[in-house]
């Protein structure tokens, strides 16, 4: 513990993610003072077609 | 707030998700009373060989 | 299928949580064409110290 | 219930995921003395460059 | 790897739960050929005016 | 987007929290370049005889 489960855009590439684990496994052990193999970070990728806010979806937005 | 995950099988086409997440999100803030930019909808496709119940994988059921 | 998962901030009273489930429920069925009986609501409730946007926990927050 | 999410590496196949399921789900009815209709599994297929413990990717790793 | 989210109603005793995570764990280590260190079991236990089949809430349910 | 599911033990203080999700958000801000009000991190605080490692609930385990 903590587990953590991030659900962000797909497109992301490897070299991405491997900064992303690393930045935040990181920033969680300075934060609770945990040590860093206790953090397990799990990442979904969300296509823009299964998100939606107010009702509409993310492909369907004008930016963001 | 509300975040809302939903798991279905995968299959539906845009059109159906786009449906779905108007639909949904306007009867949540009907029904919570809150602003439609507060409500997130996250859909996880489903493929038939990932779900089971009662043991049994919904590949190998015959009917739904 | 579907399975529902919806976090909202905790305080619903059970009366407001059985019309949430009946709505939401009926609104899934007329919009992807399932039956009641497939739909399946889990509700979490989520206290406002335990969620944050921006960086900012909900309870620290102006406003909603 | 009780509704089961399962968070695996991808690569099994289905014929791993149906005795997988069979399995799990005579254990629960037996460890819980719940009905096997009631015991519902959602298998999701990690990719190995979606996980990471200790801030490290599982396609990093040298070994597990 | 495997993570193991399992909702199940409140109300167990830990010597259930004890009894649980044991068995469960063992039945996927033999199934997937993992290590049992390797599995992680989350429970979260789920009071029943928070679960909903059919639109209906649990505690409105007559039986299971 | 991102959404953040975190599940850690109970026990955290609010001041605690407050800093982890002031940490954590402004960390994934800098990592994927996203704007801080896109970020949403949720807390789930997990009692230590509901989380389970190699089969042994954590209220059993000596140390960590």
């Amino acid at each position: 513990m903590p587990v953590v489960n991030v659900q962000m855009f797909e497109g992301r590439s490897v070299e991405e993610k491997r900064k992303f684990v690393a930045d935040v496994t990181r920033t969680i052990c300075d934060s609770l003072g945990v040590a860093p193999e206790s953090v397990r970070i799990m990442i979904t990728d969300m296509p823009r077609e299964n998100v939606a806010v107010g009702g509409v979806l993310n492909i369907d937005k004008a930016g963001k």
